[in-house]
């Protein structure tokens, strides 16, 4: 017998289109929510809603934010000549949790993937060679060590090399604190590869 | 720097308050959610509005439900006899779908914790002790078997046993599909003891 409410099937269901939601974990927060008093399950929708009105891309770098510019791409400090390239804003948050990068950013807001259809084309790549018209040192690539994390990697920097700006990618290997054996074989011939003189 | 926008940090602070929700996760959908189209946003808050709005508990066996009986409780067909004891809706749910119990159920809404300081009378016993007064056959528990499940069974099992209804217990053992090896000892020890003739 179908035992959910009809609304909690709905509230499962949009749940479950979040991504890495499964339907169990979207069972659970679904019963968990219509369980919470009023008053938070307000707090809930509120910050869904203001998320989603006040939150826009950063003029410079595409990252989202609340503001014109992103805290990085406002900041007078920050060497703007730097210009590390990441997928989505959630690597940019990454980077900046180390504090020790300088630059500024540039969020593609996908990956190129032959694989799903996604092209050059669809992805936020036009805007960052209009970028490269300032004046441009060096642009890091931070894509994922992944097949598009690389494939996009490869592709930007072929598009920039002619324009004579350095084009650097950062370095893969194993990770620290790694354990060798449990490291699989791509990344330890990436890391041998990779190796730097001591 | 804090990079990600204020409205942005509200809605993960808010998503990591779901269960299973951690910091990561919280941000992969916050991200998400402010890049859905207008429409997909609304039907996540509507959903989230009317499941709070329209769900309550099952006048009869405490689920959540949107009618004033649930579908089990409505149904003069199912065995109102007996009645099934479990933590939660979802493991309600978990029963439903097996297709096969004919009886109805009682959901507890939690199990007693000592530890985390959770009593009998924090849980819905007392409304199962009032269903007992109606014709009533066996109570199975089906409480976790967990500490807490266990802890739970036990102290309903002492209360109803005085009043001559049948109380029983779900089996506890090796899952079907179970590898003995990969099987922790309790559950070999209580899969042990638990045998039946063949």
């Amino acid at each position: 017998m179908e035992i959910n409410s009809g609304y909690i099937n709905r509230l499962i269901e949009e749940l479950e289109r979040l991504p890495g939601i499964g339907n169990k974990s979207a069972q659970r927060m679904a019963y968990y929510i219509v369980s919470l008093p009023n008053e938070r399950v307000e707090k809930l929708t509120s910050a869904i809603d203001n998320a989603k009105k006040h939150t826009h891309y950063c003029k410079e770098c595409l990252t989202m934010t609340d503001s014109e510019l992103c805290p990085v791409c406002a900041d007078k400090q920050r060497d703007h000549k730097t210009i590390m390239v990441v997928e989505n804003p959630r690597d940019l948050a990454a980077y900046e949790k180390t504090g020790k990068y300088r630059g500024v950013y540039h969020v593609l807001h996908g990956a190129i993937s032959p694989m799903l259809g996604i092209g050059p084309a669809d992805i936020r790549l036009k805007e960052l060679i209009t970028r490269l018209e300032d004046d441009v040192d060096e642009v890091i690539i931070a894509t994922n060590a992944s097949l598009e994390g690389e494939t996009t990697a490869m592709y930007i920097s072929k598009l920039i090399k002619p324009t004579g700006i350095k084009v650097t990618r950062i370095a893969s290997g194993v990770p620290v604190g790694g354990d060798i054996e449990y490291i699989d074989e791509v990344t330890l011939l990436r890391a041998l590869e990779g190796r730097v003189e001591l």
